[in-house]
C-alpha cells in the first residue's frame, strides 16, 4: 500500500497544469455521476457481504475499461488514516468516503484524471477532472466514461426518473459540475458574500475546499449545481457555464479594479508573500494557503513573473499536511509539519 | 544649503562601515568633549549677539584646522526643519541643537568622522566616531582634536576643577563616551532589563536611539557614562570598555543560546525579514527596524551569506523619514516614505 501512495504522490494530475481555460481564476472542473447496480441493495442497506460483492464487481469491471488502463484499486480500510486524509486534500474522495471507510473503494486512473468512489451514498460515483473553466470538456468526458461502462455494467434505471439514487437530489441524471474557483479579488473587494448568495438562490452550492462544511482556505471555494431533476446534463452544463462564467468575470473586475485603487498596496503584498514562501524555514499551512492565494492573484494580474499557474496549483496540494506526512513516509507534528512545508514551497517556488 | 546637505547625504561616514572591532554588536564609538570660551557667558545667559559673535569665531577658527579641512559650517536656524532632522537622525546633531536652533551651529569635517556643535549646552561640544567598539582609539582621537583646537582657542579651564561646562556633571573633563549597540539577542532572551540595569547602577545612561528619553528602535541602544568629575580620560575609557564589553559578551552568548535552543525559528526569522527587505514595496520606518536588525544578527550568527554590516548600518540610517525626504528633495508623506523606504531597501539589500 506505501508503494501505491508513493507512487500516486508523484503522479501529477494534467488537471492541475494551469493550461485549461481561464487558469487565473479555475483550478479545475469535475463532473461527477452517481451510479448504482441493478440487483443491489443501496450502499446503506446493503450488508457487509453485499458490499464487499459490489466492491469486488466493481473493481474488476472498471478497472478493465481503457479509461482506467493502467489505474490503482484501493480499499479504504487498509489504508492508513494519513493515507485516507491524503486522498481527501488530493481531492480523489470525499468526505464521506473517508470518514465511513469499510467496504468502500478508490478507484483511479493512470493520470488521476478519472476516479470511482465504491460503496459511497452510491454503489458507484464516477468523476472526472479537468483542467481550467471547461464544464463542457468534462460533461462529454462523464458522459463518454459513463457510456464505457454501460457495456459492462447494468445501472439502476427507470425510464420515467432516469438514474436511481439514494438521496433524491441526485435522481434523475445522478449528475454534479463543480469547479475549483480563486476568488482573491472579491474577498478583498468584499463583495464575495454579494455574489455567493445570488448563485446560492440559483440553485448552486459554494463551499470550502474539502467540501461541506469546512471552511474557506486560500480563497478557494467549490462552486456544485445543485437540483438535477427534470434537466438533461447538457442544460445543466450550459447553465452553469452561463452563471459561473459571470461569477468569474466578476473576479476579474475586481481584480483589476483593485489593481486600478491601490497597485503599489497589491504589489507589496505579493511580492513580499512570494518572497517568504522561498525564504521562510518555517510556514504553518494556513499562512502558505494565504500566501499561494496572493501569489496566484499576482501572477494573473501580470505582477510577478513567475511562478506558472501550474506550479501554483501543485504547490496548493502538495503543501498539504497528509500529503507532507506521505511524502515523508511517516507521521510529522506541527513544526516538523511546518518545515517540511517550508522546505517544499522553497524547492518548488525557487 | 539644499547643495550642501545633498552632499552630505551622499556621503557615507567612515564610522558607519562596519569595519571597526565587535561590528556585529556595536556600530559606533563616539567621544563628546564639553568645552567653554574663556570670556564668554554659558550659552543659555549670552544675548543673541554674543552667541552670534561666538559662532563665527568659532567656525573660523576650528574650520581652519587640518581635522576640520574642507568641511562645513551649517546656521541651524538657515535649515529647513527637515534638514534639521536629518542631522538628528544621522547622530551630527543633538535633539537640543535641533529644536533650540537659534544662533546655534554645526561644524563638519569631510569624512564626518568629527562633528561640533556650537552653542548647545556648552559653545562647543566637539565629537568623534569610530566604527565599530573602539573606546581607547575615539578616546586618543578626541583628546588629539582636543589639543588641535587649543592651539587656537581660550577655553574656560580652573586648576582645581578642570574643564568648566554649564552643568556640573560635565565639569572636569567634560568627556563622554557612547557606543550605538545592537542587542536584539538580550531583547529576544528577555534578559535586557537585568542588564541594561546593572549598567545604570555602574553609573552609565542607557538610551534610545535619538537620545534621552527616546524609544528603542531595532534593538538599538546608546549607552554612555555619566559622571566625569575626579576620573581622567583614560580611567573613564577604560572602566567603559571592562563594563560594556561585558554587555557585548553577555549579547554574544544570547545569540548563541538562541541559536543552539531554536535554530530554525531563527533562520526562519532572519531569512523572512532579509527577503521582505529585499522585495516589500511598502514598508514603515517601525518594520524596518526590526527587519534590519533581524538580518543584522542573522549576519553576524552566519544564518545569512550577506549582505555585509555595513550595508545594514547605512541601511539603517538611511531609510530613516527625514533621510528619505532630502535625498527626494521633497517633504513626502506617509506612504510616499514607506514606497522611497521600500525603493531604498531593495536597492541596498539587493
Amino acid at each position: 500500500m506505501n508503494e501505491i501512495f508513493q507512487e500516486i504522490s508523484e503522479r501529477e494530475p494534467a488537471w492541475l497544469d494551469g493550461g485549461g481555460p481561464q487558469a487565473d481564476c479555475v483550478v479545475s472542473s469535475r463532473v461527477r455521476l452517481a451510479r448504482n447496480l441493478r440487483g443491489h441493495r443501496f450502499s446503506h442497506h446493503a450488508s457487509g457481504a453485499e458490499l464487499a460483492e459490489i466492491r469486488h464487481l466493481l473493481a474488476s469491471r472498471v478497472l478493465d475499461r481503457p479509461s482506467f488502463a493502467g489505474g490503482w484499486s484501493l480499499e479504504l480500510e487498509r489504508c492508513t488514516s494519513l493515507q485516507r486524509k491524503f486522498l481527501l486534500e488530493r481531492h480523489l474522495a470525499s468526505p464521506d468516503l473517508v470518514n465511513e471507510f469499510q467496504h468502500r473503494g478508490l478507484l483511479l486512473s493512470a493520470d488521476l484524471g478519472r476516479v470511482a468512489m465504491v460503496n459511497e451514498e452510491d454503489h458507484l460515483r464516477l468523476q472526472v477532472f479537468h483542467s481550467g473553466f471547461n464544464p463542457t470538456l468534462a460533461c462529454q468526458d462523464a458522459l463518454g466514461l459513463d457510456a464505457e461502462l454501460e457495456e459492462v455494467l447494468d445501472f439502476a434505471f427507470s425510464d420515467d426518473l432516469g438514474y436511481l439514487t439514494t438521496c433524491p437530489t441526485n435522481v434523475g441524471t445522478g449528475f454534479r459540475l463543480s469547479v475549483l474557483v480563486h476568488l482573491p479579488g472579491l474577498i478583498l473587494s468584499k463583495e464575495i458574500e454579494r455574489i455567493l448568495n445570488s448563485l446560492r438562490q440559483l440553485q448552486f452550492t459554494v463551499r470550502g475546499l474539502y467540501g461541506e462544511g469546512s471552511a474557506v482556505r486560500g480563497a478557494l471555494f467549490q462552486i456544485s449545481n445543485l437540483g438535477t431533476l427534470g434537466r438533461s446534463e447538457e442544460t445543466l452544463t450550459s447553465d452553469f457555464y452561463r452563471h459561473v462564467g459571470k461569477v468569474i468575470h466578476y473576479e476579474t473586475l475586481a481584480r483589476e479594479r483593485l489593481l486600478e485603487e491601490d497597485r503599489l498596496g497589491l504589489e507589496d503584498t505579493v511580492h513580499r508573500s512570494l518572497a517568504v514562501l522561498q525564504e521562510a524555514r518555517l510556514l504553518t499551512s494556513l499562512e502558505a494557503f494565504d500566501r499561494l492565494s496572493h501569489v496566484r492573484m499576482g501572477i494573473s494580474l501580470g505582477l510577478l513573473p513567475g511562478p506558472g499557474v501550474g506550479v501554483l496549483n501543485r504547490a496548493l496540494l502538495e503543501m498539504q499536511n497528509a500529503h507532507l506526512q506521505v511524502r515523508a513516509g511517516r507521521p510529522l507534528e506541527g513544526r516538523e509539519r511546518s518545515a517540511a512545508r517550508a522546505e517544499l514551497l522553497r524547492r518548488l517556488l525557487a
